[in-house]
């Protein structure tokens, strides 16, 4: 794959969360470095930070994959050294290492939700999260979970499919049912694209309407994340993610606007624990 | 139409609201005692009654077609005459009085609701409410609009044409972002299939989405109707009609069940005041 090629995947994929894509970012500058043609170390290193910013800024709202991508800059930046083979694989093992401490962080986050939930609850969900699955996994064939849609582009079908595979039992509703089954839900769990840094929950648009229903009915709202998704930004200065409008065939008439917005800020308020592979918290400056 | 064509009609009909779908009922009870053969008064009105109560049991969570039935029950049984066609023409009649009477009812409903909202204002809507639209003629083209897909059908679609053709300004949304675009709008205003006894508002599913996120941002919603969607029922004893998952090709799994429930229920806490032909009511059991 070229970094054109690399960086337009990136930025066109809707079917994965922002963990899975951040460490598809990390493969593809391992993969860059194996292969790039540089006449030194230096120059090698000047075409891996260029890749670096470009897939940074491919999808400016998801923290995780700014926060891998910078962590592995600053290895990258502080081992340089004038060897190009040593820069390559130095390139190579410090995103093998990220990748591996991203899957093994959503792992420990998993469990800890987990643990919290417990046997034989009722999970409601919003969207498709990785680490949710993690959880379900975790708990089968002793759970139950609520699935929504999640349009677009329903998401939701796939981790129906996913829990149908678990043996998992499920009820799959339309977005706009959320409301009427918060009351059969024990608990409600969600991943998160970005958590902004007074714990305002980035992610698929809707969890924010799922959050308010659960608030307003006494159902346990948790977001379950990485850590590397923390952002350090307030949920104003995070820009949203557009997509076009087309994808769920907008109505396309004289004086209407139509928008396909992606993601909702569900305020910390509305959240009762932050979940990461550091354990559980309650407080909503994310101290754990 | 025989009437098991209208009954079939009525219970399969997901374009109109509960209101249109009222009339449509009066209208056939008024086709079927012009057309229908009976040998005197008395086995007219029986044939007329049976209808009737099979219209009544097509929808039974649509008030509407509840009340207005059995107004036109007692006039017709009140009446009761010995000759066959004194009977026609009086069931004929009575059908067509309750018809104007509740077209009226929608259209000062409106004037209220246009009234208290006034100008220049941008109005977010879920559904299809043929007395919001009501509104909208009211206010073009000093208004603005903003309107969700409400799926399934996605009749949001056709209010958006609707507006379109008004030359109203509207933005479109999934119902998703419904709380993205709560704080874009000035009132959130909907129509109603039932209002229970207590004031809680049946409508279609998303619409106590739409109040959650609009009493969170502070913005004031108004449920518009004609009086005749007042339920005698509590909310608990309203049966909230399902409909075929099929209708939005929910996935058929081992393990998961599909849902596609299509009313959910706003508590009168969440609403802001309700507008009738009456007047605007603020008090949650509804004196105006």
């Amino acid at each position: 794959m070229t970094p054109d090629e690399l960086v337009r995947k990136i930025r066109d994929d809707r079917a994965h969360g922002a963990s899975e894509l951040a460490c598809q970012c990390l493969a593809g500058l391992a993969d860059h470095a194996r292969s790039a043609r540089a006449r030194n170390a230096s120059l090698l290193t000047v075409q891996l930070v260029a890749l670096a910013h470009r897939l940074q800024q491919a999808r400016p709202a998801m923290a995780p994959i700014t926060n891998l991508i910078n962590h592995w800059l600053t290895a990258v930046e502080k081992e340089s050294a004038d060897d190009l083979e040593v820069v390559r694989q130095q390139a190579i093992g410090n995103a093998q290492w990220l990748i591996a401490e991203s899957r093994q962080a959503v792992s420990k986050a998993a469990s800890h939700a987990a643990a919290l939930i417990g046997a034989n609850k009722t999970i409601m969900t919003h969207s498709l999260s990785s680490t949710v699955v993690a959880v379900f996994e975790l708990l089968t064939p002793h759970a139950r979970a609520i699935v929504t849609e999640s349009r677009p582009p329903a998401e939701g079908r796939r981790l129906a499919k996913a829990l149908s595979e678990l043996g998992i039992t499920t009820d799959f509703i339309t977005d706009q049912q959320m409301g009427l089954f918060v009351p059969h839900a024990d608990v409600i769990l969600v991943g998160a694209d970005t958590v902004a840094a007074e714990g305002s929950v980035v992610n698929k648009a809707g969890t924010y309407l799922l959050a308010l229903a659960a608030s307003e009915q006494g159902i346990p709202f948790y977001a379950c994340f990485e850590s590397c998704k923390r952002s350090r930004f307030a949920p104003a200065d995070i820009v949203l993610e557009r997509h076009d409008p087309d994808e769920y065939d907008a109505p396309r008439l004289p004086n209407v606007t139509s928008h396909n917005v992606y993601f909702d800020v569900t305020p910390p308020s509305l959240v009762t624990a932050w979940i990461t592979e550091l354990g559980v918290s309650r407080e909503r400056g994310l101290s754990a």
